[in-house]
C-alpha cells in the first residue's frame, strides 16, 4: 500500500491528482487544498481550488479553461450584468449551485471540510479532499496599486499590478485539520503539486504546524515544478515570482522548496538545470515530462513521481 | 396633483400598484413594501414582496404564478437539487441575479432602500418603492409544530401547520425610512393594498411610528379587502385569519382596519356585507370589482379607490 498526501492548488494540482488516482487506489490519496483564494461574492462562499479539484477528478471540468463546468451557461451572470451587478468573476449557472450549496451549509454551521467531503462524495470521488483549514484564511496581494484579495488582483484587475508582497489574513489563528496532519504523518509519499509556490502552496504550509509536519513526516517529499522553460503553465506564478525578486525558473522554484522537499521534479525542457539545482539546493532532481496534456501524460507523471519517491507502482 | 402612498405586500398589492400607475403619474406614487417575508437563503438576501412589486410593474412577472420572472429557467436550482442542496424555494436563473445583486450591495454596506431604488430604476420604473424598513425585520410564525420563518411555514411546510401567533423579530429596533413617513404625511390618499392583513400589512404598521403616522396623516385611508367571498385571492390569508380566530370575511378584515382606515373597499361578491360593516366598524364602505384579472380591471379598481377617497381622476 502506498499512501499519498498532496499539497494542492488549482488546475495543475487537479490534473496531477487526476493522474494519481489512476495509479493509486483513490482511497489512499489525500489532497490538502489551498483556501487562500477563497472569496465571498455577493454573499456566497466560493472555494476555487477545491472546486477545480472536484470538477477535474469528476470529469466535469471545462477542458478549455481547466476550471468551471463543462456545458456551462451564464443566464444568471448575464442578467446580473444587465442589472449592473458584479460580473467580473465568471460563474456559470451550474457552478453557482456549488456555491449556493456550500454557502447554505456554512450558514447552517457546518465546517468547510464536511461540505467539501459531501461535494466530493456527490461527485463520486473516493479520494479525501481536505481544505488547508476550516478557518478563514485569505491571501492578500500587496501591489503598487494597493492591497487586493487574490481574485481581485488576478481576475478583476487581470494581474496587471506589480506585486510587492503577499499576506495570509487569518493565518495566525487558522487551525489545520487533524485529518490533514494525520495524512501527512501516515503518508508514504508527500507531493507538492505543480501549483503556484506563493499563492497555492505557501498558504497551506503557513497554517500552523503544517510546514513542520511536512518536514518531520517520515515520507519523502517530492515537489513538482510549475515553471517550465521559465514560464508558468497556467496562472500568474511567473509574474509573481519575478515581482517578488525570484528567478523565474525551475531553479527559482527549487530554492523555495530546498528546506522542505527531498526530491525535485522538473520538466524535460529544463533538464539542463538539473545539475545546477542539485549542486545548489542539495535536492535530488528527477527529470520527467510534466505537461499534463492528456490522461496518459497525467498517469505517467504520477507514476514517475511515485518512482522518484522510491515507490514503484 | 394626487399623491398616493400605498402599504403593500406581494401579488395583490403589485397588481393594485400596476393599476394605480396607469391612473396617476408614477412619480406621485410611493409604495411602502413589507419586508417581514424577507429571507436569507444560502447566503443570499431575498425580498419576495419587493421583487414581486418590481417584476409586476416592469411587466416582467410570470403571469401564471404572479411572482418570479417570465421565461424563467432553473438550471441552477436543478443542479442544486442534484447536489442535495436546499431546493424547496423556487428560484429561477434570472431571478437569482436579483438576489445576487441585492446581496452584493448589502454586503458592500448599502441599505436595502438604495438597492431597491436601483433595481426599480434599472427596471424603468418611476414610482418610489420603499422597504418598510432598512433594518432587519422578520415575520416568525408560531405554529403547533414550532416557530418558523414565514417562507419556512408557507413554502417549505406548505402552510400546513395551524398558526397560533405571529411575531415580528427586530420590530422593537427597526426604524422606518424618513421618506416613507414623509410620503404618508404628504399623501392625498393612503391605500392599504389588498394584501394579507397579518403577514403583509401588520409588519409594516408595526415599524415604530408607522401606524401613528398613517392615523394622523391628513389623507383619507382606504383599505381594500383581500378576502372575497370568504376566500383569499392568493396566499394563506384565509387560513391564518381562521387560525387566529378571526372571521374569514370582508367583515373580519374591516374589523382589523377599523381604527386606521376611513374607507373600506370590498368586492361586489360581498356587497351584502356592506351595511353590517358600516354599522359595526363605522367605516365608510365602497363596493367595487376587486378581482384584478387584467389591466382594465386593475385600472378600474385604482380609479374606484381614488374616487372613494374623494379624488376623481
Amino acid at each position: 500500500m502506498t499512501r499519498a498526501a498532496v499539497l494542492a492548488g488549482g488546475v495543475g494540482a487537479a490534473r496531477f491528482l487526476d493522474g494519481l488516482v489512476r495509479v493509486l487506489p483513490p482511497r489512499d490519496v489525500t489532497a490538502i487544498v489551498n483556501v487562500g483564494d477563497d472569496m465571498e461574492w455577493a454573499g456566497l462562499h466560493i472555494s476555487p481550488d477545491i472546486d477545480t479539484v472536484i470538477y477535474t477528478l469528476a470529469d466535469m471540468v471545462n477542458p478549455e479553461t481547466g476550471w468551471g463546468l463543462r456545458g456551462e451557461t451564464r443566464r444568471t451572470l448575464d442578467r446580473l450584468s444587465d442589472l449592473g451587478g458584479p460580473d467580473w468573476f465568471m460563474i456559470g449557472d451550474l457552478d453557482l449551485a456549488t456555491h449556493l450549496f456550500r454557502s447554505h451549509w456554512l450558514e447552517q454551521g457546518n465546517p468547510l471540510s464536511t461540505i467539501t467531503r459531501d461535494l466530493a462524495r456527490r461527485a463520486g470521488l473516493a479520494l479525501t479532499i481536505l481544505p488547508a483549514t476550516d478557518d478563514r484564511l485569505r491571501t492578500l496581494v500587496n501591489t503598487d496599486a494597493g492591497e487586493f484579495s487574490f481574485q481581485d488582483y488576478f481576475v478583476r484587475r487581470r494581474a496587471a499590478d506589480t506585486v510587492r508582497s503577499l499576506r495570509f489574513d487569518g493565518v495566525e489563528t487558522a487551525q489545520p485539520l487533524p485529518k490533514a496532519i494525520l495524512a501527512l504523518l501516515e503518508a508514504d509519499v508527500i507531493v507538492i503539486a505543480p501549483s503556484n509556490p506563493f499563492l497555492s502552496i505557501e498558504p497551506i504550509l503557513s497554517v500552523r504546524t503544517m510546514r513542520e509536519t511536512v518536514i518531520k513526516a517520515r515520507a519523502p517529499v517530492v515537489a513538482i515544478s510549475p515553471i517550465i522553460g521559465g514560464q508558468a503553465v497556467k496562472g500568474p506564478a511567473a509574474d509573481i515570482m519575478a515581482s517578488l525578486g525570484h528567478d523565474v525558473s525551475a531553479l527559482g522554484v527549487a530554492r523555495l522548496y530546498a528546506e522542505i522537499a527531498d526530491t525535485f521534479v522538473l520538466d524535460q525542457a529544463d533538464a539542463a538545470l538539473a545539475g545546477e539545482i542539485e549542486a545548489e539546493t542539495g535536492l535530488h532532481v528527477d527529470v520527467l515530462p510534466t505537461l499534463m496534456v492528456d490522461a496518459a501524460a497525467k498517469t505517467a507523471l504520477a507514476r514517475g513521481v511515485l518512482e522518484a519517491a522510491g515507490h514503484a507502482v
